[in-house]
């Protein structure tokens, strides 16, 4: 049987004992499992970025992983905990929404409200539930741990609204979603769509004042420094500046209006 | 049986190929252990933020798990390097008072001198024993290598004074330990300490120059931009401001004093 | 059987989902794998400072380890990606010279173009190969595919020039090659050629205008403060502050002149 992963996800920073913490709890229930960090530099308590990060890693990884994700301004408080179950990957998380982009892209099969204590780590602190609950209950699901003992069972999830693109005749008016570690600005902006206005060479993209006439394959075909259109790694329109930062060149960042035409 | 795990806690950064060269040499030695990172975000030979960190992690580990810990400013020099059994943990690191937290905590079983130069990795560079002498040889131990082969059983361990609050009647004097990843103090007043004082909601907490009336269970139960005192995950008192960050608010570092009445 | 290990060295940074992404890749296919980082904190686009580190690491690891290396500014256009099998380590990375560092210390025994589509992860993307091509390739020949699969063989690999120090009579002319996380200054001068000019006592060390007398054992045998050159752990000579940074004290960077006599 192959071994399963868990992979974490928070707001946590690289300096902290805290991601530590969880690891051990969780090797402590499941010596086996492969635990992978998706990201701990998610700005604090950013649940947006947190869901968008978590949406373009998760279905990388192998059927069955479970994803925790503990970016969690609530915590302590009478927010829940649920535990979701998707087509191909399930995922634990406080109900902040921070669950909203996976759910919109995979299929949900059952989720449960994450409240039986004979689960947890004893004591349970106010103010760490990542390693308190999310973890061990984690850890517990990939020892096989049945679902329904997790808790209720519940179909009401926090959706958060995502902007959508809005297309007017021959244009396409999106925005920035997220800013990547290149500093290439990541909009909302799928292929299928772009496709509709036809050939990539007539396209102008137009953010912050600049306007970018063509949409290039890969950042190689055009020189160091030039400002750039292309569809990236996650199927979605990007700017980018070639071999340089987008988001501090046309200092922009998430929420700016990029528009197609 | 199941898989062991042995830990590392560096000043090492992120960006340099000294971690990666201790996990290189560990796999060679003990291809199936799982290595779990700590932190490597200790700042350059601080040997005290080390302890801490180490402290908060290390006792959520599985059993038998062996802790590395370099931040060693003294390597090269007379200084030893040793080994140190706890109750359930063991750790390996120079000694120089990083262990003395742990130690505070553990109960001390045995402890050995590192000097039997046939378990280290040659030759032995003079200025990083971490990847030469002690990623071996908790290597080696963990793949089942008796610690009297170490080298010389000692009981003579450098213990770091660690500042305790002072209890003045109804005041407590205490300081803040670290700041966390968020900017959250961490005090070193404990629980129970606090405890004696009587009600939560009595209780009064000034640091430089800032008085907190109360403390709350968790931080979603005021409003983002708050300052507040409250128990955190490691039972210690906590200053901290709402989804934001009280070290920066207060321009308050590590030392500095924490009064309770 | 011991289980196998990949490395992963990029210019992703620490907070973006890629490096992640590229892990499920590689765990989706090879799920009892070990998968360790390198570095991914790499300037971005910085071939040259992968490869050194590639180096520095790579041989630390257990024999046939399958190093991974994605610093690829030319993604999608037409410069190849080559599996390398050196001695005892094998690397998959664009031919940009990121492995020049590698093919100068170890042995070459065979190295192929990675040309063979089915064993990429589809739909491929042009602007993320490391997810879609090295990732998958590194696991499936860490699953036992065939290496000849891969590909057509090729013998022709692209070599950076990198500076090599020059010995004029008793003077020995180097520089800096590169800075680590503690601010030390690395330099392209071994301790073999060192060795030539005598006593290590007699030996003076000049860079940016400063000369340090005589090279020291190791850091701690100088008050903190002090500016020492001394052999590093990767046998080269080294210039440093004891316990302070010696590229911020110097401000000194990679290429600067060291002069020894």
């Amino acid at each position: 049987m192959s071994r399963q992963a868990i992979t974490l996800t928070t707001d946590f920073g690289m300096g902290s004992p805290y991601v530590a913490e969880m690891k051990g709890v969780i090797l402590s229930v499941c010596p086996e499992i492969v635990i992978v960090d998706i990201s701990h530099q998610i700005a604090p308590q950013d649940v947006r970025q947190a869901a968008l990060i978590l949406d373009q890693a998760a279905w990388r990884f192998p059927d069955g992983t479970i994803h925790v994700c503990v970016v969690d301004p609530g915590v302590g408080t009478e927010r829940r905990i649920v535990f979701v179950q998707l087509d191909r990957q399930s995922f634990i998380a406080p109900d902040n929404g921070v669950l909203s982009r996976v759910m919109k892209r995979g299929e949900l099969r059952r989720a449960w409200e994450v409240t039986r204590q004979d689960l947890w780590q004893h004591p349970v602190s106010n103010t760490f539930h990542g390693r308190d609950i999310m973890a061990p209950v984690a850890a517990r699901v990939a020892t096989g741990q049945p679902l329904e003992r997790l808790g209720p069972a519940t179909d009401r999830l926090t959706m958060l609204d995502w902007p959508e693109p809005e297309v007017r005749g021959a244009e396409i008016r999106g925005q920035v979603l997220t800013v990547d570690s290149f500093g290439n600005l990541i909009t909302n902006i799928g292929r299928d769509l772009l496709d509709r206005l036809g050939s990539s060479a007539a396209i102008s993209v137009r953010c912050a004042g600049h306007t970018i006439r063509g949409v290039v394959r890969t950042y190689g075909h055009r020189a160091p420094g030039t400002l750039v259109a292309l569809i990236g790694s996650s199927g979605l329109l990007e700017i980018a500046v070639v071999q340089d930062n987008a988001a501090r060149r046309l200092q922009v960042t998430s929420g700016a209006v990029v528009t197609v035409s």
